[in-house]
């Protein structure tokens, strides 16, 4: 079978399925967007890799160095956040082409820099290799540090919790496409594909609080990462795609071009904001308390089905969202 | 400037040189063969990271799926072990080729967890791309675990110290070169470089003894490995190429061939054996109670040149080890 057809998750299964038996005590694997590893009764690392690859997860000719060494810390720093943990360490592979310039990895290097200072995280270790050809592969772990009380899990979403997100969906996927399709995009759109702002403070903070149910980082987009909620929690969920938040210019932009505002909304992912489930009675408060803006986008229902419901109060059908393979 | 010319060892110390004021109390970063970050006052973590890539590390066509899964981990472990650590976990990235099968990759899962489960070593993340072109490319972290007292540093060799190695320098590369000339080569070399054995027990083993100074694994090959050594220790060494151990394979190939014994036993690489230095007065017990075998091959010394000397006491030019770029 070729694996396009078994897809990333049916690896995933696979790779999860050939180590189910090996298990250790306060040890939380693969599943949730880190793993963690216990430093005492109190507290944990959790650790998380990404790995990107040039014609996959990015365009060299479409990505400034500075912006993709930022990004590449950035999409790892959000699980780590994601699970309400404070970054603190960080290791970069880099296998770069063998015509690189030592001033492109310069200025890699400083973007990378730019976010590890930002939030104070080492670089404690790595890897470098010039291939002769192929892709350039950027991987990268991060490890973050977490009182064990404040860790938030995809697995802790309850009956009757509201789903909400803590940004405006869909901005760097569209920017993506139109990227792609040869058009004009706004810088400040642009940077929230190139340069995602991962959501250090917001994730930490949640992770303090006890109304918080479920947690994990938009990654692959709504459609998909909701599924891994559901599937973790035992429940279901309904989607209020009206209730979807997302910029004036994404808005604009679908009409004049006739898009579907949710292929970027709902199934566009790398937005990397915070997906939550929160306590439906302690909603309005955590919102009031909350430095950020947080959207109210559905609710986790009985069942086992995500569906998605319109102002009409009629079913959406909706794609999945990103996949890898 | 080209990449090439900044050379792997330059780019290190490009992003080192960025890095130079951030500092976390307890922890070690960049340098070593693996990070250590405190679990408590008498432990910690060692984390290292590795990236294999195709056509650099590996051929594909030259190397079973099972074995490019367990090499891929056994060149982490040896980091781990070279610290003195027990490895505990694991994270795997893999991007493999759009047409890759699902029975390769569980033939690679197998090979990854075959070595996993002889060591008791979780699994606890990764990230998977299948991309459209281009290389496969393999990316492993491993954490390991470690009384601080136990650890073993580069910086750690003092002036008349024993050099020595526990395993026989060689017959990877020796491997390597004769597969890429289309020579036939016999099982048992051909599983030292395809599927080499990590020195775990050893090297924690050596961890627990006082008269051990430095130690490192052997990745690089001696002439380059023992270079890092001696720029961090201060020091300089003599290495007596006479006492290199190598197998009888690699001698009587060296002479039917016409190769250099050198551009294997020093410069090859990929042994992953331990490199250490010795307190030359302990040597001799140290030799005994160790339940493999351990060769003499040099003294540290004052200065910080590395020389080379054979059995007439003539000084041997030797090239640097294998350079990833």
């Amino acid at each position: 079978m070729y694996l396009k057809d078994l897809g990333e998750f049916g690896l995933i299964d696979q790779i999860k399925d050939r180590f189910k038996n090996m298990v250790v005590a306060g040890v939380e694997g693969i599943g949730d967007d880190c793993a963690v590893i216990p430093i005492d009764n109190t507290r944990s690392y959790v650790v998380t890799t990404d790995m990107l690859v040039e014609g996959k997860h990015f365009l060299l000719d479409k990505i400034s160095p500075g912006e993709l060494g930022y990004k590449s810390l950035a999409v790892n720093i959000s699980d780590v956040a994601s699970m309400g943990a404070t970054p603190r360490f960080s290791l970069l592979s880099l296998s770069v082409h063998k015509e690189s310039t030592s001033e492109w990895c310069e200025e890699f290097i400083k973007g990378y820099h730019k976010l590890s200072a930002e939030h104070n995280i080492l670089l404690i270790g790595g890897d470098t290799t010039a291939a002769d050809s192929g892709h350039m592969t950027i991987s990268v772990t991060a490890i973050g540090e977490v009182e064990n009380i404040n860790i938030k899990r995809r697995n802790a979403a309850k009956v009757d919790d509201i789903i909400a997100v803590n940004t405006l969906l869909g901005d760097s996927s569209l920017a993506l496409r139109m990227m792609l399709e040869g058009l004009t995009v706004e810088p400040s759109l642009m940077a929230k594909h190139n340069a995602p702002s991962p959501c250090v403070k917001d994730g930490i903070w949640f992770g303090t609080k006890e109304s918080v149910g479920a947690m994990m980082d938009i990654s692959d987009g709504i459609s998909s990462d909701i599924r891994h909620i559901c599937n973790l929690s035992g429940c279901g969920a309904t989607i209020f795609t009206h209730a979807l938040p997302s910029s004036d210019a994404l808005k604009q932009r679908c009409r004049e071009m006739n898009w579907n505002e949710y292929d970027f909304t709902l199934s566009g992912g790398e937005d990397y904001g915070l997906l939550m489930t929160i306590n439906s009675s302690k909603f309005e408060s955590l919102k009031r308390e909350y430095f950020g803006t947080l959207y109210p986008i559905g609710v986790i229902t009985s069942g086992c089905e995500v569906q998605y419901i319109n102002s009409e109060c009629k079913t959406v059908t909706q794609k999945l969202g990103f996949n890898h393979f």
